[in-house]
């Protein structure tokens, strides 16, 4: 079951800006519809808080646990997704947030969806 | 025949904002003038309306069932694309959507075609 | 309905030893099991009998006619291998053949058939 | 020798926005200097005029008779950029139009030229 | 936990030569060390007894469901490859059969084991 | 018109063992039956006669040139093969030749035809 | 131990624009938490001050050995990116300054890390 | 010895606006430090002054001659970018140009160096 | 310093053969000459000796920490490769072994080294 | 010039089977009919005689500086690659040896020529 009290931080450290991306191509958790397992691609891209604001980043060992929570939950694309931003959004407070997921071809299809918290500069929408 | 009866809705789950994206790689229809069937990827990306607008998302199945409706049909690239563009932006009312169809080659030509529906900003054009 | 009646063939042009080999990625069926298309690339590779001996070699447009036969008939990844295999050994009675089928995934699997007629050298067995 | 008269149109068939793309790579000209002939890809796009306006889209058949009619032709580079420019604004007087043509090394370089007529949106230069 | 009972077959349909290859991409077990999920392809190539030896062949759908059924199976890479081995081998008793393994890299390291039942001719050891 | 008169040699350096391969990716000829030109890439590889036999090899200029006189030959696949195979034995009567044509894609069909002359090793005959 | 007195510079050559980029794949560090080696791709990418601002460049070389002092460092991925981008800030004060670090897949996550000096403009983020 | 007196022009041939755009693999010089020779690729983009402007375009076999010229040339990257972007904006005084050169890589690093003339558009900047 | 005696290994599970490649694309080493910093993926791939013959596999965590011994040590290529060789040829006394070691470019050279022990069978060689 | 005398060699470390390969992909000479520069890798492969056969190896650095003596050398594809083949196999008498040339596009042709000494195993003659 997702256990977003898996998830740990460090404080930022320094105040100059930065930007932090975690690419995970181990992701599974399983369709509440058919019982099939899916198989997907989560990218987080956030500018953590500065160090004097008490800024904090996600620990890798922490997120890699917490998505492993997913693994035997029957549960959709668009709430995996909006799952993860919403648990790091609050955990972190971000200046900004992008959680993108990419999923492995049912069908024919590949779906990729993309959730965001605060304002995601133009550059970093992908 | 293509048959937009076929399409299913959910509600959208959130109000903040998200991205979908499928990718269909098993796309064929018939050209109308030679007979010879064509294939091609058709993607589709929305932005949908927010739930608290009562907003809903297009269902996976019932897109793929849509897709094969158009198997036997002899229809033009721009048309298909065209109509694609026009069912699911009457289905789903999104802020915005893009329709975009990457054709296999013929006599040395590729062919893509772009439909949009409302303002599709800047860095989901392509 | 595949349909072998399509084939046509043209004389051998040489006596000296020459391979041929034709590969089409646009092959597509109907799975007898779920109503849902299946699509494939179909490779054939031939050593035809020699000018002397009356060989003849597949014509091209023809063999398209014949792969299009198979658009909406229900039939099995081994069974659309096999019945190729067949129809073109029967029509051309070539020194050797191979008949390899390479299927799109579905489910995560992607699956190849390889089926021969004759003595396929080793060079040519993949 | 080129010859636009093969140029034929099809209406618009829609007033929405939409964009055509068709990427030829199967060009080939002379050299005006050497006699050796070159090869390269031809790429054009363009937003066609609505159909309310009475706009029209390039047929694809009578396109790839249009470029084969450069074949023996002694021409440079950028000359057959900007014939193909001028011949297609002339004959669909599109709201904006992007020719770009990709050449094949010769002595370790590799040329593209890119011709362009109206405003072409930034999301479409390249 | 592997139930090879979930295996299902069908009758080798002719008794001329072919190969059968089924590549799964969406393997997962876990590490009975760390607990962490491991990520691989499982690949099996064989060819069938022939149809006048009631050769029988492995249904694709229950191989989907055996596999899966080691999803949360505490199991070292060696003894997944021998287990399929074994169990494919007893269900189908092939001329021959080879199955493959590659896994997602850990720690800088990725690993291929392969297992053989019968001789597996030299063009498809690899 | 094809014209073997081009084709020149230069006589082997050496009488040491060595193979050349010379792999030429702008070739185009003329379907006869639609007019439409083909385009392809022709590979020769050669074992020439060693200097002491008096072993020749084809100049690469004028196999340039050789090649550019089937630029507006309506000629097939097969004949284009042999021709050179023919032309070249002839020329170098080397130990042993592949010639090797790889046709760009038509209709969703993409060909290779290998021709050979003596008796090429294992190694070579890809 | 990181040792930016390695780092030595070069007088900037002109006065016109001009933006440098170095992409170094073969840094290495260690893991403080777990004392093993970490593996990555650093690329810094600047403008230097003009000539007439007594600009300077990094040397190539003394780069190389200031990247190679972190080999045994225990340090985190956040602290690399960090520690370089002060590091070469200080020593050419730079229009603008972009350190990216590309790490290697630890556990099934890739991460990359960005950090800036000045106004990098829009084209230089990624 | 670099020799800016082989680059010979021609002139614009159009006044309607256009890019061009030469990426020369095949560049070489030595590196006046180590003597060890440097290999690399120099892009050259623009867009030339129009027809009506008395605009001109380097010319590609004079260009050639140039690199050539660089070849026994002991010179940094730096400064075979900026010589190169020197001498073309001084033959041709274009609109705006771009030079990059790409590095192969020497003890681990890759480097790329731009140099610009004349305000260039967002897109041309890469 | 290199150090075997961090080597563990686990008793082949099984009497029918298989076959286990460990591929490490993160080995590094020190130039003995230069003191520079060399980087490598090494290859080992092996057939235990049967479980009834008492054979023995290495095992994986323990192969690791062997190769991370070597991160200080100054050695040549062909010492690493024969090295490792050398220590799994005592350590497990497998049937046949391969050690291949690719070798990241310096000054436009890459190298690669294969080590053998046994009889390794001809699909095995590369 | 080409200058054997600028090889030197280190002693086969070993009495069991190794292979090396050194890949050199900077090489450049100059054709003696164009007097334009040619580029292309140089693939070496042998095995050394047993350490005690009192065989040896070339040294990497040397053959760096080797090959760099054909810089300015006018000279065919055919001679560099014999000439390299001689004096290699002239220093260090090896078991057998390949030298292989892989030379970069002119006039849309790219060649490969192999040289061997000695009877080089079926596995290495690519």
């Amino acid at each position: 079951m997702p256990d977003a009290s898996l998830l740990e931080t460090f404080a930022t450290p320094t105040d100059t800006p930065f930007i932090i991306e975690h690419i995970h191509d181990e992701f599974t958790s399983v369709c509440p519809k058919t019982g099939h397992p899916d198989f997907g691609t989560i990218t987080i891209r956030f500018e953590p808080q500065a160090a004097k604001a008490h800024g904090t980043c996600v620990e890798l060992k922490s997120l890699k646990l917490y998505f492993q929570s997913f693994r035997n939950e029957g549960i959709f694309y668009e709430a995996v997704t909006n799952t993860i931003r919403d648990d790091l959004a609050k955990l972190m407070k971000p200046t900004w947030l992008l959680v993108r997921s990419d999923w492995k071809g049912r069908g024919g299809f590949r779906s990729v969806i993309r959730a965001t918290h605060g304002i995601v500069p133009e550059s970093w929408r992908q």
